[in-house]
């Protein structure tokens, strides 16, 4: 048993209209009781910020409910027991789990999964390429967009945490060619000199629509779509037929106020015979043992290139949210909490 | 051998911007040669009028090679045969073709499908409920749309060729509910009173949007896309988790002149793992066998009532076209010839 602690959580203390300020948020210290048989004690090493969490934001139907209000900012973090009255989670397991945003978890033991570190891949991969960002782009582009060796792919976001992964999977499968868009020169460069793209663009240069047909000459067989809006339009321009789409997010979309229109060329779906699937990962968990198994593999022999930006402390974990979701980062954006 | 007679023949005279003209059209007779050895002469009793000849019409990249100006306007079409210089094909032999808006067809025997008429069934229904149209039906529920017994089924355009079938077959596989929309009064009659679907409304008494939800307390899983545009807007708001949309035409925007923004709620698309997956019906004719089959045998049991709309006379092939593209059918829009 350990004494009381203090755990640092931010909590959201109204739901943002449009983009989120630091009013939507509050910081807020609690003292956590003593342990209750069963119970561990939990120091975040890091914790996640998803795209994901804006519509947890909102009041709305959705795949996860909504935060509530008055409550902490729940997600994915990685830490390590510190104390612990459950057996089978001594102190010093790195563990995962989804208390979110907070320095200092705690709970029932079952709350928390031990995870087994890859040699050379810190335990903040399971926040990321080794974890749902990670099987995300896998069963995306495996699964959802049924991905064939020779397929054409292009990627939106393709810097961040999904869409990195989702063009290195590619190219390891066999991909014809694999192009990706990002929101800076530096990622485009990224994109190609790094993680093996064969193609990209700054979408911030030009429109989309413009700027793909160039870099994909003979069309697009799979879209991962990372960001929707002119993304999915250009993509949908361009897309051979029988190709499919796995709708990922629409980052573009998430901070909208009004309901923007959609693509003017849904028709294509019909003359080219594309598929467009929306999914969330959450419902694919079945493919995460065999993925790890081979996502493992990759890393110990350096096939797979990944990134994370690492926002300090917990105080900042909504400035790293925004900055996310504003495009700053380059892989997984983290927070640090220890 | 017979000797030569007059085909008279539709051509298509120019390309139309928007909704077709008789202006676009020309009505040519051509003195047709005495027959080659290996080739027959078919008087054909009906020709089939389809949406998807208006997209033949541009000279845009499709799943079919635009119509040629100067040339006839091909599709399909059902006759008998009257002279043969082709064993294959005698006299009398009922016989589907593909040479379309003309009285007379001639060609090699190859070009013509000897067709085997179901008792009590007109051989024009090869042009509708056993051809192409019903055909389109079957393998956009069962198998674009995954059809499982127990969804619930909203068809657009559900009075006419394809969607009175759908919401038949759908009936007869064990829907929960299926719901139609139509274009007037009397077509939402037929759909509840003569097709079976348990609700049904006019699309022209108030945007979808707003009536759909009121039919379809319970959501809809399986969406059958004959219109597109505000149809498949409304039908995003109210698809259940994992719901399926088989895009099959969108009628609503085929003769528009510029490109018309998507719906705005594509984010519905992630949030309840939604799939949109266009179709042409000429990518799967490895179902006409099984389809034939077994709606040849809902029709000998009387399970599924169909309609035609029957135009008379090669002459007035535009009309008929023009009509059904404003909706003026119940059921397969045919022109008879004979």
């Amino acid at each position: 048993m350990s004494t009381g602690t203090v755990s640092t959580q931010i909590h959201l203390a109204s739901r943002p209209t449009g983009w989120p300020t630091a009013e939507n948020f509050r910081t807020v210290r609690v003292d956590l009781p003593n342990l209750a048989p069963g119970q561990v004690r939990v120091e975040n090493s890091h914790i996640s910020v998803d795209p994901y969490m804006r519509g947890r934001m909102n009041d709305v139907r959705s795949y996860v409910p909504p935060f509530a209000v008055g409550e902490v900012m729940t997600g994915g973090a990685v830490g390590e027991v510190v104390a612990s009255a459950a057996e089978e989670l001594p102190v010093g397991t790195t563990v995962l789990h989804q208390q979110g945003w907070r320095d200092v978890a705690q709970g029932d033991a079952s709350d928390f999964t031990a995870v087994q570190p890859v040699p050379g891949v810190p335990a903040s991969a399971f926040l990321g390429v080794l974890g749902m960002t990670g099987l995300t782009a896998w069963v995306g582009l495996t699964t959802i967009a049924s991905f064939r060796p020779g397929d054409t792919v292009f990627v939106s976001g393709a810097a961040g945490a999904v869409g990195s992964v989702v063009g290195q999977i590619a190219r390891l499968l066999g991909a014809k060619r694999v192009i990706g868009s990002a929101g800076s020169a530096e990622k485009v460069r990224l994109l190609t000199e790094r993680y093996g793209f064969d193609a990209a663009f700054n979408y911030k240069d030009a429109p989309v629509r413009e700027q793909l047909p160039a870099h994909a000459p003979d069309g697009v067989d799979v879209y991962f779509d990372n960001v929707g809006g002119d993304h999915l339009e250009a993509a949908l321009d361009v897309m051979n037929d029988d190709g499919r789409a796995a709708l990922c997010g629409a980052i573009s979309q998430y901070n909208a106020t009004g309901a923007a229109p959609g693509p003017d060329n849904l028709g294509n779906l019909v003359t080219r015979r594309l598929t467009l699937r929306g999914f969330i990962v959450g419902h694919h968990l079945d493919h995460a043992t065999e993925y790890r198994e081979r996502m493992g593999a990759w890393l110990r022999d350096g096939a797979v290139a990944t990134d994370e930006t690492v926002i300090e402390g917990i105080d900042h974990a909504v400035d790293g949210f925004l900055a996310m979701m504003r495009g700053e980062n380059v892989g997984k954006m983290l927070i640090r909490t220890r």
